[in-house]
């Protein structure tokens, strides 16, 4: 606290006096709702009374070290920057701390130290007591004290009433899954330290303990190799980590309790390492780095010793950089061509009794798993390793389905899920949110969901650089922690939005850049005439897209390589509109209210007329005159023509008269059009549109259905059975 | 060019058909104000013509190498991340170039290499010739060709008639001085890698040439040492470049024609030497590193044997590390407190008729110039190193004032001017353009001003973190450059101001985050509950904010440490406020106009209710309800109270009445009280006020007197020769 505040002693006195005056003043102090912890902790039990939190001083009690330090240091920085208060610091600069428990406010009591490397399954409990007198973390190890001052961190608020303060609450908390993870693809698009250390400050901020570096792909070998430098250097157009980076990185991470997995994607996925040594691939060469998306065919040719003699080698040397127990070696997505035209590998395949190329695999799976566990690491490799010649203790790592779990579990093998979490694929936080690797009715034995080891969001890199992608991997990976973290049974959705747009706020402030990164990005997009007004409607216009889901943006884009410079209109649109969210909310409280007596359809008529008139402003304005929007031009016009769809929806519901015959098919015809993608960038509003419009159509059945009839009906209305309406969601 | 983009082939056959159809339709194609060039060129002859630039091949004729392929890639990835087009490249990777000159559009002619590590006084120069056929760019040097592709990215813009374009002009440019330098000190507040990376690409695309590093200081010593880790490792918090880092910075630099100096500061300056060797002090130890700001009393003893020992191996290190044939040795600001207090020191100074402090530090210059000397190093030092005894070839670096330039190439000594570049005190980038190491009429002799090398932007950092850094340096910096590039006689303000806008935003395009850092700086200060509403009120009040200039802001903040958090209001507020500056713009219109008769009163009147509209709603609402916005308050209140008496004087102007007596006193009384600084912010909208209110108080007046003696009332009338008025800039 500085000098120069004079607050805190007030907000000190404030509290004892609210303490001393009780249950009244308590309630008025609990109205707001509770602050937005993200991931849920385990058990929470609200109280009603306020720590106010400076001047704070810290004990640590027990046990004692560097990285728990460093932790409560970073902590308090993060407090300050937000609060503006200093806390008191030693000459030498580490935070002062209180000589004994009984001077602090703040009590840290750590049990053990935690190992110098994070490893799966270690201890990360912890529990947190707040009171009106003081805050008490307790941990069995050092891992779980820092989660502790996380949540610590997210309960800190304000209100204009007593400035800052810490709720009364009382917190047990643990993970449901050992293994929470990130992965990055750093090859397809190249992101260096700089955004792999913020997107681990921000793993460490909802609790996510591995991120998975996919360090070898098609597009780039982007790790230093000293025993054959070609991989890298020819590999990698000159961006890759170092070693001596990647051992900065590493420590980064352990100091963050985040354990780091290296994956080496073979024998598919596997041009950049035959550029460099051309060899070792199942085709004569010679290669070069691959520059468009997809699958390809070279594949290393897993009947040549020298592969072996090179993976001997290069995992080795990978072995000693990574001190992770863990290392994926991909496996996924070989097409099988190399394979299929190369007759010596076929005549290998039938002198070895492999029967075919998925034999082949599994034969060259055992040679890496041998090569790996003389290393003292476990091997890890996407759903196309499984095959029953697959060594017991590797683990499967499952990009195609649920099923992918139940199968490899089945088989008695671990697993891990990244199905359900490709968050390069534009999907809702909420669909991703209740995705559960264990879900409540699953077919798996409980000794089956013991090897469900937890799951990993993937941050495929086809579609960012290193200034859009943390709108790619923000703030929906926080839903994704707190499914991996939580109980089961949390999976309010309301309520998960409601703390991820506080969380995200949170992430901003520790220098992620998935909000801020926008406005910059639409200034060079409008050009250097735009005007702070033409700003904010492309602001609220993009706010209005999303980039078009799945698989359909090559499609959009067809001509897109590694070069293709991704600043854009769909660059600067995010998944999971918030804007569309909210209509979808108003939309979905009317269409299923039982009356329309009190729906508030003018609320949605009126955000419908805005937009259109947004857009028709852009359209006549900057739209015209900045050549780069004119990608923009037919997702303006859509708007207009969904919005006036839609306010003639909410007419016709006003009126409470069933619309002319034909009226129907019009607008959802005129919807359909307007949900076309325009430069890989979609309307998501389209969806609760032809939901209101259906709702119109039907009106008069509302009475006479149930809840659920009525939703069927509605259903079917706008997609009817023949075939589904393009864009619906 | 992307194979979807179909303009480009229209646009090409435009320029052509406009080149059939002659000068007509030119002149309404030369209509907008020429491209923003900065810094402006030597020589520039504008054409009517236009190089429609895509689809657009380079070709590298004469000399050509890796330094300038990777320029030419740089070049065109920031042309294709502007403009949204994709550039032919080989499949390895390398920008698709034309067999010859005949084939292309753009054609770079270089006649030899620059040095592979840039030096003081290589050849920069370049021509550059863009007609409605091509684009040739010609350069004795590499370093010459970098410069010139920076310039024609300058030159790329577009309308709304036919897009992208290059405009037909001839240039030929080369710098005035060889010495056009940054200085960013890491020490105070730690920077890391990332943040000089971004600056060195801003440095290069205004053809800045030196980045100084300010290494040592009383708060941190951020170079490792491997020969002396204690000093690191002691004298930083953990917080300095590795070796291995340096070497790929100056690499960076290198590849940008950017000269690397670093700067070690000695004797004073030096607590975090000391921390680490005590006995190298001039007093008992033990040290702390400082964390405070101003001069401290830690200064090495220049009569101890082993402070040469350390320095001869140190500086030998160093030497061998940094390349540039320059090292600066700081040199400033030794209080003489210790040295005053030693015996043994002062007996030194008799003996050896020293004569006394100054003398004692010019012995130990002189031996430290013998070490640079044997390793091949010219030294350089701040203005306090001049002294009978300084060996011929040093360099004098004046920051203290212009007499300090004049005094030392009186002496014969090359000199460099960083007084009146002080960028972290806050000045205006007017003051700092119009500031000239060698002026019009200065009494320097030719000689004296061959010895004038250039100048140096100074970032001292201890208002700045790695978030706000930026918005300290750019873009003011920019008009610093063009001051040290172009002509002397380039001094048009306001055309400066024009070109800095557009400058600036091409900065941030590059990376750098002097805008960019404000909304979320904002958001985090406004706390969760704030509507978009709220923050652009507050993005409108910072706008109208500047820090305290000079030396004031301790003042403000006595409490301030190297931790205190940079996060608040004046954090957001940045230096030269352009919303003030067109308030200024406006009342100079008025004032100085001859009749009030077409004078835009009402255009300032409603500026300043708007302004005071502004300020009440934040008054009475965010800033309520924010605890981090109780320091907005006043300055609040003192915007609504200053508007106001803004508003008053343009009413008593339009009225053509002189006001009651007194008036005059309590207009200004108020306006004194609204310029008080708050939070180390204050509003810069005062001066202008001050001359409206001014104007309004003796307008009978105007039209019995010449401009330059209104002007001269005006000045009386605002700051009465009893005293200035606070404020009053």
């Amino acid at each position: 606290m500085s000098d120069s505040e004079p607050q805190p002693a007030r907000r000190g006195r404030w509290a004892t006096l609210a303490a001393l005056l009780g249950v009244a003043v308590m309630t008025t102090l609990a109205a707001p709702p509770p602050p937005a912890l993200m991931p849920m902790p385990a058990v929470v039990r609200w109280g009603t009374g306020r720590l106010a939190p400076a001047p704070v001083r810290f004990a640590i009690v027990g046990h004692d070290d560097a990285r728990l330090r460093a932790g409560l240091a970073r902590a308090l920085r993060r407090a300050e920057e937000r609060t503006g208060f200093t806390f008191a610091r030693r000459s030498d600069g580490d935070d002062e701390l209180a000589k004994s428990a009984a001077e602090a406010e703040c009590v840290i009591e750590c049990a053990a130290p935690s190992l110098a490397i994070p490893a799966l399954g270690e201890d990360e409990s912890y529990t947190l007591e707040v009171t009106t007198e003081r805050a008490v973390l307790k941990a069995p190890t050092v891992l779980g004290a820092l989660h502790g001052l996380e949540t610590l961190l997210q309960l800190l608020q304000w209100d204009s009433d007593c400035g800052w303060f810490l709720p009364e609450v009382s917190i047990q908390d643990q993970p449901r899954f050992p293994w929470r993870g990130l992965l990055i693809d750093v090859a397809r698009h190249w992101q260096p330290t700089e955004v792999i250390e913020r997107n681990l400050d921000a793993m460490a901020m909802v609790k996510l303990n591995v991120l998975h570096l996919h360090l070898t792909e098609d597009q780039g070998f982007r790790i230093e190799s000293r025993k054959f430098p070609r991989l890298h250097q020819l590999g990698s157009d000159g961006h890759y980590f170092t070693q001596e980076q990647m051992r900065v990185l590493i420590a980064y991470a352990a100091a963050r309790g985040i354990r780091v997995v290296p994956e080496f994607d073979m024998p598919g996925h596997a041009t950049s390492w035959v550029v460099g040594f051309p060899e070792l691939a199942s085709a004569p060469g010679p290669y070069q780095i691959e520059r468009r998306w997809g699958v390809f065919d070279p594949v290393l040719d897993p009947t040549n010793p020298k592969v072996y003699k090179v993976l001997e080698g290069f995992l080795g040397e990978m072995a000693a950089l990574f001190p992770d127990a863990y290392l994926h070696i991909g496996g996924d997505e070989n097409n099988g061509v190399q394979w299929n035209a190369n007759p010596k590998i076929q005549r290998y395949i039938r002198d070895h009794q492999l029967k075919d190329n998925a034999g082949l695999h599994a034969a060259f799976n055992q040679r890496v798993h041998a090569i790996l566990a003389k290393k003292g690491k476990r091997l890890v490799g996407w759903d196309e390793i499984l095959h029953p010649d697959l060594p017991a203790d590797s683990v499967v790592h499952s990009w195609r389905g649920p099923e992918g779990i139940a199968e490899a579990t089945r088989r008695g093998y671990a697993a891990i899920l990244s199905n359900g979490y490709y968050i390069d694929l534009g999907h809702t936080a909420a669909e991703h949110y209740l995705n559960d690797p264990a879900p409540v009715g699953s077919t798996l034995t409980p000794a089956q969901e013991k090897l469900v080891l937890g799951g990993e969001a993937t941050m495929w890199a086809e579609w960012v650089t290193p200034e859009t992608i943390d709108s790619r991997i923000w703030p929906r990976t926080a839903a994704i922690a707190e499914r991996l973290w939580s109980p089961r049974e949390v999976r309010d959705v309301p309520d998960m939005y409601r703390r991820l747009a506080a969380i995200s706020q949170r992430l901003e402030e520790a220098g992620l850049r998935h909000e801020s990164y926008i406005d910059p990005a639409l200034r060079r997009l409008a050009g250097d005439g735009a005007t702070p007004a033409d700003l904010a409607d492309l602001r609220n216009f993009v706010d209005l897209l999303e980039p078009v889901k799945d698989y359909r943006r090559p499609g959009q884009q067809p001509a897109a390589t590694q070069f293709t410079p991704l600043t854009g209109l769909v660059d600067c649109a995010r998944p999971d509109s918030a804007a569309s969210r909210a209509l979808a909310d108003q939309v979905d409280v009317v269409v299923f209210a039982k009356s329309l007596a009190g729906a508030n359809l003018d609320g949605i008529a009126q955000r419908l007329q805005e937009w259109k008139v947004l857009a028709a402003r852009l359209s006549t304005g900057l739209a015209v005159r900045s050549p780069r929007l004119d990608e923009a031009k037919p997702l303006l016009v859509a708007l207009i023509n969904a919005s006036e769809v839609g306010e003639e929806a909410a007419r016709v519901l006003a009126s409470g008269q069933a619309p002319a015959p034909g009226w129907l098919p019009v607008q959802l015809s005129k919807l359909e059009q307007a949900a076309q993608p325009h430069a890989a960038a979609e309307l998501p509003i389209i969806a609760p549109l032809q939901l209101l419009v259906a709702a119109a159509a039907e009106q008069g059945r509302r009475a006479e259905l149930s809840d659920e009839a009525w939703r069927q009906l509605l259903r079917t209305t706008v997609a009817p059975p023949a075939g589904a309406v393009a864009g619906a969601r």
